[in-house]
């Protein structure tokens, strides 16, 4: 970010956009949306996970979201519905078809409405407004582009797309490298909750396979480091190992320590303060950097609540200091 | 068909070929294959009722056969699966999404099974076999053609799909045509299947939307037309009334006396038999063709076995004085 800094209002009159994957993100944006005003909150998710699957636009992150902030989450596996049934899936496998990716019967009409409305010509960004409405979702959530975005994971000699190496392979083969698309546009939508944000906060999502692709879509990087306001992100990374998923691993077949100074590098001069665990007291030392060292871990709602307040009042008094 | 018959050996070694559309052609298809060796069995489906929602490949026609041969459809509606939910559906509704079709839970499976192998550039006739395989059906059920071959209902200024008029609007909108597509192939099996065929039978299927899409797919109605042995049709009209669906409504509403009689002269030289209820007896007195009055209704597995077994004996009969 710039240095022409003008001292922010009260976090109630801020806009916030929030950077988001699944998981992690998702639980981020949930504690935003308990304090912050609905008009001000916008959530841009990675879609570099969205694939075709049994003829359904699948699109992993924006569900969690979704799912996330209308409540209706599975508060055990962090994706999916609660509540949640699998009798389709189950004889989707019966009859000889892929039954791999974890397909619940209430999560599928969320796939089936979004292949009708994509199908009808609305883009993504309109179908995920539709869905929201539905859900009754107060704050904005935005695919981070209305093009296709497929990040693929190099691995060996083959080139996974990454639902079949996370899911279907378990992560299991060594990355070497994540393979973003080119020529990706940020929608109309993203331009302009990012051209009018006070605040801009990368959740706790995965480095390199949830917030990458979305600074890798044409113009977002470049708006994030223009923005005249903080720009802060929160590690995904506690003592040494990823609070959920793949990071970790990654971190290490990349040659990455696996540490929240890594991913504070990673991001580099794209931010303005970092917020890392209290377990890790000390390790971001001397970083040239405003950082706040907090308990980040995101077990209960309340939790959420909390770190979201901390962040945002650490991203607020960066951005006075700018 | 053409006079230059061969006299048909015993039942089990005829190959025999029955066209077929949804719940009527199912329960005799279904009757047929508890008698007829399954490797001598050939149910031909017709697939103008086909159509995408939800973004899925959706063949109702050949779902209920397959379904009632597998002994896995609903015996009380005649068509989805025993046993079916319908989590799904609700929540496409709650989410703003078409919910006029029926899809159940189980059902759904199907057509994500067959979207996906589409998909992946399988043929229909190849995905059926596929999903049969799976069902443990042992006769063959081939779809009419692998090209779509979508009937169309004129109503007014409107000319609808078939199933946006047969479901959605609960096939109340008055027929004024039914209105066929031209160039439409059958596949190589269907060639097949017709070419070897000793026996054709005509379902006791709607004649308008479920046989003449049948009879439409080039060259389907000119090779029975050359069959050498029987073919024989099996009334879908009993007592003035349509056994289910549409077919008496759209008699009256194209000018046509809604009686067996009717639905023989429709097929006219097609056909060299005609089997109708005892219900009409004496009602096809004077038909220029052999007539066989049975109990045609079946409303147990053992009235599908007893009229298949009276249809065939029929057929062996006509076949015989041909």
């Amino acid at each position: 970010m710039k240095s022409e800094s003008r001292p922010p209002s009260s976090v109630t009159n801020l806009k916030i956009v929030c950077l988001a994957g699944g998981v992690g993100g998702a639980k981020l944006a949930d504690g935003l949306a308990q304090i912050v005003p609905p008009e001000n909150l916008t959530v841009v998710v990675n879609t570099g996970d969205d694939f075709a699957h049994l003829g359904l636009k699948i699109c992993p992150d924006l569900d969690t979201v979704m799912y996330t902030l209308a409540g209706a989450a599975n508060l055990e596996t962090g994706w999916g519905r609660a509540g949640e049934s699998w009798r389709t899936v189950a004889e989707v496998g019966r009859l000889g078809g892929p039954d791999w990716f974890h397909l619940g019967d209430l999560d599928l009409a969320t796939h089936l409405v979004r292949t009708q409305l994509l199908g009808e010509g609305m883009s993504l960004t309109a179908v995920t407004g539709h869905i929201c409405r539905h859900f009754n979702i107060q704050p904005t959530i935005l695919p981070m582009s209305d093009q296709p975005a497929p990040t693929l994971i190099a691995t060996g000699a083959a080139r996974l797309s990454f639902q079949t190496w996370f899911v279907k392979e378990r992560w299991q083969p060594p990355v070497e490298q994540v393979v973003l698309p080119d020529d990706v546009r940020a929608t109309p939508a993203v331009l302009k909750a990012l051209e009018t944000a006070d605040l801009l906060l990368i959740a706790p999502s995965n480095p390199f396979v949830s917030v990458a692709p979305i600074l890798n879509v044409y113009p977002i990087r470049a708006m994030i480091e223009d923005l005249p306001q903080a720009v802060v992100a929160v590690t995904p990374i506690i003592g040494g190992q990823a609070v959920k998923g793949p990071a970790a691993k990654m971190m290490q077949e990349m040659g990455l320590p696996v540490t929240a100074r890594a991913v504070a590098d990673y991001y580099g001069d794209l931010i303005d303060g970092f917020v890392y665990d209290q377990q890790d007291a000390g390790s971001l030392d001397g970083l040239n950097m405003a950082c706040l060292c907090v308990d980040t871990w995101m077990h209960t709602l309340a939790d959420r609540r909390r770190l979201a307040q901390e962040v945002l009042n650490f991203a607020i008094y960066v951005a006075g200091n700018e």
